[in-house]
């Protein structure tokens, strides 16, 4: 059997109760270390709480060489834990679907994600937001502007934008970076954004959030990762209120 | 002090370890029963399981009169639980605003949303999704057509939509009237809805999540609610191997 189990958003606590007595019973446990991480904890610390082995994987183990996590997995109870709520990018539906391929049962325990945080975090409503979009750390000379395509389609349907930052290599983005590269974006595409909310530590006792022009929140310290934005399209009363309240909205 | 704390999807294990903590250690515990509920649990289960009185809350004790919840909060920890992750939709946002007015502090415990469970749930990722949609009950001769305006307009995009179905004094819509209210604002439209995914009881033990035609998924039975329906826009190739080997996609 192999179940995946969303740990939430920040540190051990924020796994569900079904989650932990999954994990406490089970025979082997699996953690994904390459798409997002909780930084409020570390594996040695999940390790003391569970009470046994957190093996760590790379991409290259779940994508490539999947093998020895299946083979446990058609064995005993193993569990396989990412921050956040499971599957939310397909990443991991491939390795569902070879479980699936060698008979292997499969299940999902949900955990909070940061694609529904936002909306009491920033008191935006989730059925204003339109797609989301990415921004990458620039690599050389490649410099796309399809996140700024997504934030513009958005916003002509006056619909909010989560706007994800990069992740590479133990590296994260902040909010003033993506702010930064957002900016170049609409410099170079004649546009204006003229609001950000910008996001850290979603889920753990002291997140902030910030509301502002690109200039405000560029001065501003956000803290330790993990970072994200929210681009908004027309701010409701309501939403305007809370982010005025919340979030230091002039 | 007022903490909102979500409970998950589906019963009283679906709460984050943080969160339980919280109820047990609480003064005053209220829980909110009319934007949604979790269907695996009934309030004197939970009072049984928390050792302490669950007040239940109805639309106009939060809306029009929340300032006994707000007294409580203004004297110790009070705790407000409701399903899902708070404030996905503005609702509660208010109660939040209108605390902070009286100087009480507040914080949010999120809990796992069918916001992200749908994209594990039918394997579609989370930024191939546009601007969500609700399909209210007809009422008498009123029978707006935006919930389809939304899902055509999405699927002009190749993007998905996520269609939540009304809950309206303990009635939950199913599937099939969702479907059914949907294939007549197409008929009228003429436009054509070639693919759904029906989703019942997330969270649970057993989901049931089955794709296919109005026709095909018309018949099926989803059993007891919640519900909810997916309108894919255009499927990328590990989506549709993912919904033929969980949802049953021909």
């Amino acid at each position: 059997m192999l179940t995946f189990i969303g740990l939430g958003l920040y540190d051990k606590h924020d796994v569900s109760e079904k989650g932990l007595r999954l994990i406490r019973s089970a025979d082997s446990v699996f953690l994904e270390g390459y798409t997002s991480r909780l930084m409020g904890t570390t594996r040695e610390e999940l390790e003391e709480y569970y009470q046994k082995p957190v093996r760590l994987l790379m991409r290259a183990d779940v994508e490539q060489h999947p093998d020895e996590l299946l083979d446990c997995a058609a064995k005993g109870n193993t569990v396989f834990l990412c921050a956040g709520d499971p599957m939310v990018s397909t990443t991991h539906a491939d390795l569902r679907i070879r479980a699936a391929e060698r008979g292997i049962p499969t299940a999902i325990i949900h955990g909070a994600s940061i694609v529904s945080a936002v909306c009491g975090l920033a008191g935006l409503q989730n059925y204003r937001f339109g797609k989301s979009c990415s921004v990458p750390f620039p690599q050389g000379a490649w410099s796309p502007t399809s996140p700024l395509d997504v934030i513009t389609g958005n916003r002509a349907q006056r619909l909010h934008t989560l706007v994800y930052l990069d992740i590479q290599d133990g590296r994260y983005m902040t909010v003033n970076e993506g702010i930064a590269l957002l900016e170049a974006m609409a410099q170079k595409k004649q546009v204006t954004i003229p609001l950000y909310i910008g996001i850290a530590r979603a889920g753990s006792d002291a997140p902030v959030v910030q509301a502002g022009s690109a200039g405000v929140l560029s001065s501003a310290d956000f803290g330790l990762p993990l970072h994200i934005l929210v681009v908004p399209g027309e701010l409701h009363d309501m939403e305007r209120q809370y982010l005025e309240r919340f979030a230091g909205l002039c």
